[in-house]
């Protein structure tokens, strides 16, 4: 199975992930309903940061897949309160659980960083440095060199880490897990900043037919997760 | 020692955090020079949100006093990733120690929640939701009512709550710390909201003359984190 067979809006997108243009994932109706933006870690620059906070308004969350999170000794922050709650009860009833939440078993949230090399963290350019400097111990990690996340980052910090579930759209499929199944197929490191787009008119997340009507005033790609999985499918079985 | 003896500025502060309105806090040239928005936690709306997220573009965070805190079961999410650390070694270099900041000692954040109430927790009228309702059970709490801070809030979520220093401005005098000594002086529940400023052109955190500025054109109080040391330090001795 060749990319031949993807549709043009999926082969768009791996062009934009290897080139480090930004794209777009719509979950699905039936989860959260929100648009992020997408784009590789390591082709972030203070302008897309800028861009992002300005344009979208959510959370600027870097994913890491599943494996290379637990090689770099990156865990989900629900699994590390919940040890906690042991000594701090008060603690122990406000950890998510299966059913808390409306649209799916779990949040990917790990934690919060920012790179050494940062002073406060927060502006464009400090986040900038985080997420790029976050690709580079990604692909380092995955190529099985030696490193030492806590040398080069600090917790906690202002650029949110997500961690992809390990089997990706199999089981779980929101943009932690999208945003790097198109890393797979496109063959890029599997780090990706994502950010949800929010609506200024009406408080609520941006619709799909917004977000899609910014995304071609933008010339840029708009993608669905069902595609994705799709697509993803075939990849696997290739 | 009454009201009288305040410089016009902390007059006005004092009123803003009564009357529910925005204003500014500089914290020094010597620590972080960044300048945040803030506003009492009871009064936020979708709006506040939004122009926070827009016109600010930092972290949007609520921050409650360390005696509320404790009572809450709020910790110090270093503290809980450093016990965390003694069954995951790579997470404990990664966690910040004494001398990892530039500009203080330890960086204030407790755990990120939303409201049980949202859905995905993100959208503005979600954030000031989650906001409101921080206010109300810290206002249930300092009132000694029996409050389970995780019937009404789950973690992990989409608002950061940072833990005031419990000595206030005699420990720490960052924006955390600044921002509820005003609400202590204003006499307002002890929950505040406290957002960065960025600078769209430089990559950098909006400059203090900046920052005055856009405070002065929409006829806003800015403050200095000296002049709120120094009358919190008269309102304790009165």
């Amino acid at each position: 199975m060749t990319n031949e067979n993807y549709t043009d809006n999926i082969k768009n997108a791996i062009k934009a992930a290897q080139n480090g243009e930004m794209f777009f994932i719509y979950d699905s109706d039936s989860r959260e309903g929100e648009t992020d933006f997408v784009i590789t870690a390591s082709s972030v620059t203070p302008d897309d940061v800028r861009w992002m906070r300005r344009d979208g308004g959510g959370l600027i969350c870097v994913v890491i897949d599943g494996e290379n999170s637990q090689k770099l000794g990156l865990p989900f922050i629900s699994d590390v309160l919940r040890d906690e709650a042991r000594s701090n009860p008060a603690l122990g009833n406000t950890v998510e659980k299966g059913g808390d939440l409306a649209y799916d078993n779990r949040s990917s949230f790990s934690i919060w960083v920012n790179h050494r090399k940062t002073r406060t963290g927060i502006p464009d350019n400090d986040r900038a440095l985080t997420i790029n400097e976050l690709s580079n111990i990604t692909e380092k990690c995955m190529k099985g060199e030696d490193v030492s996340f806590g040398s080069e980052f600090r917790t906690p910090g202002h650029v949110a880490l997500l961690r992809a579930a390990d089997r990706l759209v199999h089981d779980r499929k929101g943009q932690t897990e999208l945003s790097i199944a198109i890393a797979k197929m496109a063959d890029v490191t599997p780090a990706m900043v994502v950010c949800e787009m929010l609506d200024d008119s009406n408080g609520r997340a941006l619709s799909k037919e917004d977000a899609k009507e910014y995304a071609k005033l933008h010339n840029l790609v708009f993608l669905e997760g069902q595609e994705i999985v799709d697509a993803y499918e075939q990849w696997e079985q290739a």
